[in-house]
Parts: C-alpha cells; structure tokens; sequence
C-alpha cells in the first residue's frame, strides 16, 4: 500500500537569478517551476503535501493558494540554515504523519510523478533512500560516496569534498525517501547542536551515516538524467525549459505530429495536439491552445488559448489569442485573431487582418487590411480589403452585423451600431452610418471631379 | 562498366508514423521521403530501377507517376513478410535483369547517389555486399557480426540478437549489392519454407549464411553516417529532416552565403543561392526559389517559387510566393507578395502591402498599407499609404493601371477597372471610378465641415 | 610593468570565404572581425599596435581609419610569403618597438581582452611563448610537438606533419608572445634564404626550433577553448558567430536576463539588458538597442539601435529602428517603429502600424492600421484604426499635429501640414485637410445613399 507524505522545500532565496520575481515562480513550460514540483508529488499518490516555505513566502503561498488551494500544507522556514534544518520545520508534520516521507526538491521542474513513483517504491523499505544520478559533468552537485560493496556510505557536498570525492560522477539529486520516525529522531539530533561544515548548515545528508548504522542506505538511479536539474540561475532556468520541451515534443512527435524542426517549436505544458498536425520552425503554442488533426501552423505563428478545428492553416506571423477557428479556415499570413475570435468552419481570414469579438459565419471571408472589432459577420460575407469597424466612439463600444452573403466594398468604414443586411452591397470607400437593407446597395463617398493638366503644371511650377 | 538494376523497398506500412498520409509521402527538405531515393537510385547510375510496393500502394504508384513517369517499374508485394520476402517480390526482374543488384530502403531520404556509386563500385566483384554504419548508439538496428578475421559472417536483427550481439557497433543500414542470379536463387529457396526467427519474417539477412559459403560478404563502411537514417517515427522524419538540412546547409555556405545561425536556416532541395547572400535567423527558403548575388534576407522571411534579382533587401518578415524581386529593390518588413508580384528593380514595397498579379516598373514604390491586386504600376509611380485596388466587384475581377510618375494620395480606393495616367496625382482619401488622365489631377471626397465646440460639449453630456 | 606591441596579422586573402567582401569585415555579433580583433588587442594594454594589411587593404585601412583612428599603425606585406614574413614586413616596428611582441591572428573574433593578457603575463619571460588549445578534433590546425619533459620542441603545419604528429591533439591557436630582439634576428634570417616547406612560405613557427636553443617555448594552454577558432570559410564565420553568441548570451543570463531559448536570441555585441528582461525564441536585439527591467520581448521582434524603458511589452514580430519606447508601454504584435518614433510612457502602438518622425505623449493610442510619420501626437490621444497622416504631397514631408486627448475616427486621412486641437474630434473616415480648433469636430465624408433592392437585381442579373 502506498502510503506517504511529500515535503517540498521551497524556502531558498534565488539570489542567483537576480530577479524581482522569486524563483520558484519562474516558468517552465508555461507553468511556475513550483507548479511542476506540485504537480509531479500529487500525481505520484502522496497522502499529503506540506511545502517548507520561507523567502518571499507571502508570494509562493499566495501562487499556491490560487492554484492548489486544499491540497497542500505550509510549514515555515523562518531562517535559511540548511536542507536538514528545512525539512526539521516541518517536524509536525513528521510527528503525525504517514511511515514515509519523499523529500522532494521545490526547483527541480522536470521531476515527474512516475520517477517519483518508482522512486518510492523502491526505497519504501529503506530506513533512508537517495535518488542518484550519474552525470557527464557532475558540477557542483553533492557527491555519492559508495563502498567497496557499492553501497551508499556518504553524500559530500561540493564545497566540502576532496579532490578525489569530487571526481565521483554520481551525484545527489535532492530527492530523498525516509522513514518519517527516523527522520524525526535524527533531525531533532542533528538541529540541536552547531553545524560542522563550511557552509554552516545542517544537511539533511548528514542523516546518511545514521542511516547506515541500521541499514546501508539505498541509492536509487534516476532512469532519465534530464529530470534532475535544479534552478539556480537564469542558465539553469534555460536548461531546465530545454529538457522540458524535449520532453513535450518527443510526446506529441510520437503521438503523430510532424514537426520540421523539433528544437524551434515552443509548446507549453497542457497544449492538445491530433494526429497530423504539422508545425513549423518558430512556432509558439501556449496554455490552453489545442490543434485538431491535419492542421498546418506555419512559421511565426504564436498561440494563446486557441482551438483550431480540422485542417486549419495558419499560413505564416498569425497569432491568436482566446479564439477559435473552424474546419478548413485559412488564417494569415500576418493575421491577428484578438480575444472572442469565433471564426466559422472554411473561412479565410487574410493579411493584416485584425479580428476582436467576431463570429464569422461559415465561408466568410476578410481577406486583406482589416479591423473586425464587436461584429457579427453572416456566413459567405466578403468584406473588403481595407474594411474598418467603427466600433468605438470614444466613450463605449457598439456592434456590427453584416449579413449571410453581403459585399462590403473596400476601404469602406462601418460606424457601430450598424446594420448591412443579407446579400446587401456596401460601395468601395463608404462611410457607413445608416442601416441597410437585406439586398439593397448602400454608398457613401464624394464624387470625383477631375482636373485637367493640374499636376502637370504642379510639376513645373516652383512650389 | 555499370550495369546494374535498383530494387527500392517501399512496401512497408509505416504504422509508428501515425499518420493518413503513407509514410514515404511525408516531406524531407521539401520532397517525399521517396523522392529522394529515387533521385539518389538514378543519379547513381542504375540501368533500371524497380520499386517494390504494398501498403497505401494506391498512393506512392500515384506519386511516382507524376514525378518519375517512365523512369521506374513496379513489383507488388502482396503481403509484408520481411525484407526478403519484399525483394522476392521482384523475381520477374531478377531473372531477366543485369548481373548485379542494389537493394534500397525506400525510407532512407539522405542517402545519395555518390555513396550509392562508391558502394556499387565496392561491391561489385562480390556474391553479397551489405553497406554498414559504424554508430555512437546503434539503437535497434540489426547488427553486423563478423569472424576473428574482421569478416562478415551474419546479420542480426534486433529483437533476435544476445546481449554480446546487441553491443556491436556495426549496424546493417539496409542497403545490398548482391549478384542477381545468387539473389533469386537463394530468394526461391528462403521463401519456399516457413521462416524461423522472432518476428516470422523471411530476411534479406538471411542469405549472409549462403553468401558466406561461396566468399566473405563485403562489409562496406558508409563515410557519413548521417546518410543511413530511415525513418519510422516523426522522431525521425525530424531526423533526417536535420541532417539533409545539414548538407544543405553546408554546401551553399561553402560555395559563398552566410548564414547567421545555419541551424535556424531552412533550404528546399531545390533552391538556388549566389554568393554573398545573407539569410538570418528564421529563414525559410522554399520549392523553386532562387536568390541573386549581394541579397540580404532577414528573419522570418518565407520565399516559395519566388525569384530576387541582386543586392535585394528583403526586411524581416516578408512573404513571398509565386513572384520576382528585381536588383537593388527593399521589400518589406511585413510585405505580402503572392503569385504573379513582378516586382521591377529599385522598387521599394513597405510594410503592411500586399500584393497579387502586379507588374510594377522600375523605381516604384508602395510603401505602406496597400493592398495592390491585378494591377500595372508604371515606373516611379509612387502609391500612398492606405491605397486599395477595388479589383473584385462580387462577381469579376478588373484589372487598375497606374501610369510611370503617378502619384497616388493615401488611403485611395481604386475602383478597377480604371487608368490613372502618367504623371497623374490622386488626392488623399479619393474614391476613384474614372479614368485620370495623364498629367491631370482626380480628387473625390466630401468636403470638410468643422463644427465649433462639439466634442467639448459631448464630452461633458451624459451620453 | 606590462609593456609590449601587438601585431595584427590582418593581410591574408580569404579566398574560401567565396566572397566580393575583404574576410575580416564579414562581421560577428554585429561588428567586422577585425574589430572583435582590435578591440581586444587595445583592451589588453598594448602599447602600440601594429596591423600587418595585404590583400584587399584599402578596404581594410578605410574601416580601420573610421573605427580606430589614431590607435594603431599600419605595415605593409606586398605578397603572401607565410606568418613569418608577414610579421617580418613590420620589421620597422620590431626594431624601436617594446622588448616584447605579442602576435595575433586578425581572423580570430572571439579572442578577448582577458585571455591575451593571462597569456602575455605567462609568457613575457620567454623568448618564444605559442598559445595552444586542445581539441577533440584537431582538423587541419598546426600541431605542438613536445617532448617527454613535456616542452615545446616543435609545431608543424599540418600539411608537413605525420600521421603521429596529426594525431596530437594540442594545437597551435596563431597567438605568440616573443621577445621583439629575438624575433627580429631571427626572422631576418628566415626570409633571407628560401623556404623549405610543402606551402613554399616562411612559418613563424619556423622560430621555435632557434628559441628552444635559449630555453624551451612556453606552450601556454588557452582556458576557453571557443576563443581561439578562426575564419577561412562560412562555416567557420557561422561557428564564430555561434561561440560569440554563447558568451553574449551566458553574460545576460548570468546579469538576469531570462531567455526561453538561448539558442534562438542574437545579440550584437554592445546591446544592453537590465534585469527580469524576458526575451522569447526568435529575438533579434542589434547594435546600440537597450532594454530596461521587466521588460518583455515577444518572438520575432527585431530591434535596432532601440531604447525600451521599464516594464515595456513589445508583442510578436515587431520591428525598432532608432526609436524609443517608454515605460509601461505596449507594442505590436506587428508594429513597425522607424527611425525618430519616440513613443511616450503607457502608450500602445497596435497591430499594422507604422511610425515615422513621431512624438506620442503618455497614455496616446494609435492601435491598428495606421501610418503615423511626421507627427506630434498629445497626450492620451486616440487614433482610430486606419487613420493615415498624409505627410508626403509628391514633392515635401509636412507635420501632423494632434493634441491630447484628441479623437481621430477610424480611417481618417489627416493630410499635412494640418493641427488637430486639444480634445478635438474627427469622424470616421474624414478627409481633414483643414486645421479643428480644440474641443470641436472635424468631419468630411460623402452622404450616405441607400438604393433598395439593388443588390438583389444586381445578382439576379447577367453582367
């Protein structure tokens, strides 16, 4: 039976990002780096959750009050002295808690519920277990002293290691699985007395000697190494997006999407992806955006809460923002689909075309030059190139309808409230103020007068 | 001399692809996966190329038709039971073809005809060569083992190699030159019993064994390995796409373009580049597209069948389709040009213009905000910002002239089908339905009333 | 005391470069080569630097005289004899120059300041000190040879060496610090006979042979091996460019900058970022751009010689040219900002709009379609979608005045010289051509006419 609770640390200062923003609310992926933290412990079956916060609390607790709220626990960290002394101030929690405890790191955003499962499994019965990793460059990552008998018998942090510690390639991630009364019994141990090491901190791998004099302790390999890097830097924020993304694209590039280059699509972390679609370098599909199957997004494109239908094309440059757009449109190039954007089923949508609070019948069409604000547009309208919707007075907004099969006339401005009927007819160049009738033509425009030779004699003339 | 026959493997089914589309109709740089393969079979001299078909056969005959017709043959495999089995399938051809045969993966798209020829070359005096790659990670590739004397003595697949076999290096990349009267032979008899291995296929692979009866196989090692790579997934579609945009990528630098970041630089098989040609980051240069000397193309530019003369200047995000840029002319930013845009030397086409079968002479401009359709611009002309070209009426579209040294005022609706003459001026703001003549002056729009105080006291009444 | 000269061997001919331009003004992170070259040369403490010019040096002598003027002097090599003649053509300056020289490659961009002065203070008590470098592949570099006390004995071209010698990994980078007396007797004494190499040039590296007959050569071993490549072809200009950007780039982030993809932003060399700047995939900040704190650029945006305040948010692919933007303000998506656009705090400048010679003061909006060039815009004014400012009458530029919190109704045409008042109004798709006073209304548009049915005939008809 699966029985734990999660503690995530989340109290460290950030300094390093030299950043306004505290660390843990950076983004990965479209979501705040503790965000994924929280995610990957709910999701691997903790019983219970309790984030160790302290610098710039106020803000962490007020981004997980909005987002997890009821599904977590606070301790607080009131001084920075150490992972031991972090997970130390959430005693209570270990007192009355379950039998096990995964200490989870709170700036490691690509952990993922399933290597925390495993994880868990494997360590449950361990009076302490540490996930290892094996890297390349081992940095300044703590080192994993093992024995002749390959077992764990230490972790050294960087600082503190020997030459010949530091050449060890197995590394600490941070992660931890402990049984919750021997952390409880040694941390009260290991806080009440002055640290001994350079940092002046009491290290929650201190407890690992202990550990070994019940049992050696366990030291689990994560099976993906990109799931282990922490934030401390704005480099590391960069790397830590990257493998983020790597995984993202490796998901959807297996689940039939064609991607010309894999490395230059951006995708946030809850965007849906159907079988088919193809996109292209320089493509951005953030939150809440989802492609349906055979769509073609081309270069340049940038997403927000977009629902695109089958066989879309979003030729290049179009970005959307809280808009749909129906089986069979084309948008774009250059198209700029604003908040309330309903466009219908094989519409066209063309270049430098703005759209905001639109619903746009089946086969519409605003090919070229155009602001679509508050409107309401019939199926197979043709709105001119040039079309202008009139829809602020400088004091409120006012609605547009055009109806099923009108032809509005380019350059034309259609002052809201206004009304074009059905397979009514607007003149290139109208200034349209007055309702018109289904059918009927409106126009609204100078007329021409011609004069004779006068650029000709401008040209010769001295002004 | 040469002579020997092709036979290309395109039966399989590509179900890891997860796609309508058959697997090699999907694109690399351009063409079908297996356009590229048979390019490379018949640039490397083959006296016939035979290519086997099965799954979606309806679909790569229909492709080959149009874009190889009367340069191939056809062999069916009814049923997909292994690669020898696949070849077997072209027993007609073995028996009446040339003494040799190569063997092509049909999924192979970056291998090229000058490796194809130095293998052929290689293996011509042997019963059976096998091309192998040499791989930091052989993944799962079958695996060549070869004797204490470095001789090939088997091929294993995969899932049918031991764990010594499975750290061979060595791979088996799929490509054969065997003697063809040994091939059908050997074929006849594999074939005539039921197959003995995991997967229940008859292998090509197979007939090392027999091969090694009458002389050591030839184990032919490929120069570069970023040739070999076939494609299953959309993991590697994304690939082999990197790689033949690596070759691509590197061939025009040598031969005299920049590229910012080559890595972020996207070519088409086909393009065409000169010396000092610039293309910056984002650049995607496609299908018949052709850039002259000195030409300078910034980020996220999109050329298809477009052509540009020298020392142009294409600003950052400018489409262009179907359409030519003469010498020396500034296209862009955000400039729209789509098919039959003639754009004459020294033009200049600002932002935010588009343009559609439009021939436009010398030294004219549109700088801003235009949408120009069906229209004949004289040289010099100069349109203002804001014109339109009324080319479609809801029923026809008309064709607009604009004579050398006119002068269009801004936001001008031009209703087609209408001539302004040489040196003609269009006031601002004018709807115009008659023809201008030469030298002459067209304005039409209403006349400007002021009305004193009337914002003042709307600002300050309650509506 | 640091004392030396440089000299910059800057005559070479790039012919693989396939080019029309002289090699070492093909430029990386926004400056020529030879700047990267002398810039870090003078940052290094030279005394005197001399630049050794050859081929193409008109070009070369032109960029340095406009960049450099009065810091550096010029010798001539007449013909390309090898590195030991071209530094010998500056005998001249060997002769009354410091008692040490310090030789550098004019084609190596990403040597620094810091890396020629660690190398200058370990090797300035040598007679002979070479920089080397270890690679993975060393390709065609020239080897150090050394000998099993580990001194330099020897470098060897890689034409003249042996497959032992092309197996070294240590290479020689073409940076030297060498006694100036040593090194002008013994290149007297190289060029006086004939050359005995495959090259038929005289080596600088011809010295170490003499010098290890004083004392054995330093071969001083560079920290960062990506400083030392150097450029005889696109490819190499293009992994310059490459290892340029990771250092500008690393800088940023280590200062606060967060990028999404490090690997998709080019910066040139002298832009400034402050803190919490955001900047997405596909961002170009060219020479003398600034970004103030908390500032966002979107993907595509392209900025030159731009000044953004705090906290602006320029949205996809927006393109600055010597503009500024201030705080709070948003831009784009598409805005085209040119030269002279002075944008004021909170103003928001929308999609499809250009701006030329523009003042905007705080909180004005100008938010689709709109041409604004030549203009001086209040306070808190609005522009309305389409409105264009009519600045060019064919023959002069004219100004637009509009004060604050004026009120320009959509697709207006404001044709200049022409003054909007203080909270003036103009209706919808006027014609202004004459001054509004303050407060009132500004209107100039036909009157609107409605023909019933005619739409309707009109489609049943046959025309």
């Amino acid at each position: 039976m699966i029985d734990f609770q999660t503690i995530v640390l989340a109290a460290g200062k950030g300094t390093r990002m030299k950043s306004n923003r505290v660390k843990l609310l950076h983004e990965v992926a479209g979501k705040p780096i503790i965000w994924h933290v929280m995610q990957a412990s709910l999701k691997a079956g903790a019983t219970r959750v309790v984030v160790v916060v302290g610098h710039q609390r106020e803000e962490v607790e007020a981004y997980l009050a909005a987002e997890f709220a009821g599904r977590y626990e606070i301790a607080v960290q009131e001084e920075q002295k150490g992972t031991g002394h972090a997970v130390y101030s959430a005693a209570e929690f270990l007192k009355d808690g379950p039998a096990r405890t995964l200490i989870v790191s709170g700036d490691v955003p690509n952990m993922d519920a399933e290597t925390l499962h495993s994880f868990y499994l494997a360590a449950q019965e361990f009076p302490f277990g540490v996930m290892t990793a094996m890297l390349e460059d081992a940095s300044t990552y703590g080192r994993i002293v093992r024995n002749h008998a390959n077992q764990v018998t230490g972790i050294v942090e960087f600082k503190d290691a020997d030459p010949a510690q530091r050449a060890i390639r197995e590394i600490n991630t941070g992660f931890y699985v402990v049984r919750t009364s021997f952390l409880l019994e040694e941390l009260t141990k290991l806080c009440s007395s002055p640290p001994d090491n350079a940092q002046g901190e009491y290290y929650l791998t201190d407890l690992v000697e202990a550990a070994a004099q019940l049992e050696p302790p366990l030291g689990w390999r994560v099976p993906e190494v990109s799931r282990i890097h922490g934030v401390n830097t704005r480099c590391d924020l960069a790397l830590v997006e990257k493998y983020a993304q790597e995984h993202l694209r490796e998901h959807w590039m297996l689940n039939g999407v064609t991607m010309l280059d894999p490395a230059a699509v951006y995708l946030d972390v809850d965007v849906q992806l159907a079988e088919d679609v193809v996109l292209h370098p320089g493509v951005q599909l953030r939150a809440g955006s989802a492609v349906g199957p055979g769509s073609v997004i081309e270069t340049g494109c940038v997403l927000h809460a977009a629902q695109l239908g089958k066989e879309v094309h979003l030729k290049p440059h179009s970005v959307l923002n809280e808009s749909s757009v129906g089986d069979g449109a084309v948008v774009g190039p250059f198209a700029h689909l604003r908040p309330g954007s309903e466009i219908g089923a094989e519409c066209k949508i063309g270049n430098f075309v703005e759209t905001k609070k639109v619903q746009m019948g089946k086969g519409a069409k605003a090919s070229h030059l155009s602001y679509l604000g508050d409107a309401i547009i019939g199926a197979g309208a043709n709105v001119g190139a040039g079309t202008i919707t009139c829809n602020y007075d400088g004091k409120n907004k006012h609605v547009t309808k055009i109806g099923s099969g009108a032809f509005i006339g380019s350059n034309s401005s259609l002052v809201a409230p206004v009304t074009i009927g059905d397979d009514a007819y607007v003149g290139a160049g109208s200034v349209i103020t007055k309702d018109i009738e289904s059918g009927s033509l409106g126009v609204a425009r100078g007329r021409q007068q011609n004069i004779d030779g006068w650029a000709r004699r401008r040209r010769t003339s001295g002004s």
